[in-house]
């Protein structure tokens, strides 16, 4: 796992500026959202529709990488190829190394799942995998239907990953986002005795 | 309203050809694709999650666009801006003329709706709705959070048109697709009473 690929893309954001600039009164508002993404990724995982649920769950570490960086970023109003407007790098902002330092996300998927998890982040390929989760499309003449090709275990250990995300980069913040967070807690916890 | 748009951007898009080209053994795996989508949808409206169903109802449409088109299409292999990967294309493809022919969804949502719904997907405004029912963003200074700016009737509206366009655009090309659009006629009917 290349511990400094996330930070770098984060600082080289910041020196940018960007038009998504967090006032701090709308913080809570964003965790509010963040968290009705994560509900709505665990009511569909919990119908079985594992790919829309996936589709989610990345769209959660989108948003996270991106509020996250705009608490901090300067406001400029033109940047062109905002990085806080590119899914693959606010991927990238969203998967920061000290994700992995949570013991619970650890226990819950593993080492070898969760440096999975960054490399597709940092490689791109989760950016792809997000197209799939929710458009058909033929590959190599097979067409494949998001909800044939992604699988529940896959589903469930991004949608951690995300709470993970969310916990370790927005929550803490403000009183209100700690009370908030039990909602996304509980969550984690009913998806590992799922 | 426009009668001849979607069908002249259809024109235009057999006549490039596309490396989207649906094999006919193919097309019930699609129909199943989109019902799934159709569901997805209908749970979260449901849950009062209004925006991401909203989200999923504007990809049941420019799925049903691409999926009608890629039917006919000519195949290709490579398309340069290939208007079956393009949002506002397929969404105008998905909104043909012929869905404000059913009765059904007149009914539903009357005319005046109808030619918004049409007003939007032609102008781009769809699109730009596609983006703001799932990411957070500031407009005019202000933030905007999906689930406060989309509300219950527009969702539940742009539901029973993207159910309606399935059904215009899809059901009846295969046995399988009468069979199976039982489940999204009754997702229409349980949105009427709702």
């Amino acid at each position: 796992m290349d511990k400094d690929k996330s930070i770098k893309e984060v600082e080289g954001t910041l020196s940018r500026g960007s038009n998504f600039k967090i006032e701090s009164k709308d913080f809570n508002k964003c965790v509010d959202h963040i968290i009705q993404l994560v509900k709505d990724s665990f009511m569909l995982f919990q119908m079985k529709s594992f790919s829309t649920s996936l589709f989610l769950s990345i769209a959660v570490i989108e948003e996270v990488g991106k509020i996250h960086v705009g608490l901090f970023t300067t406001r400029k109003n033109e940047v062109k190829k905002d990085p806080l407007r590119d899914h693959k790098r606010k991927q990238i902002m969203g998967s920061n190394y000290t994700i992995s330092m949570g013991e619970r996300l650890v226990n819950a998927i593993g080492m070898k799942r969760l440096e999975e998890i960054y490399s597709m982040s940092y490689s791109g390929q989760l950016k792809d995998l997000r197209e799939k989760a929710i458009y058909c499309d033929y590959e190599d003449g097979s067409l494949m239907i998001p909800h044939e090709c992604i699988d529940k275990q896959f589903s469930k250990d991004i949608l951690l990953f995300a709470i993970e995300s969310f916990d370790d980069n927005l929550v803490g913040y403000t009183k209100y986002s700690i009370e908030r967070s039990k909602i996304t807690d509980e969550i984690f916890e009913s998806l590992l005795i799922d």
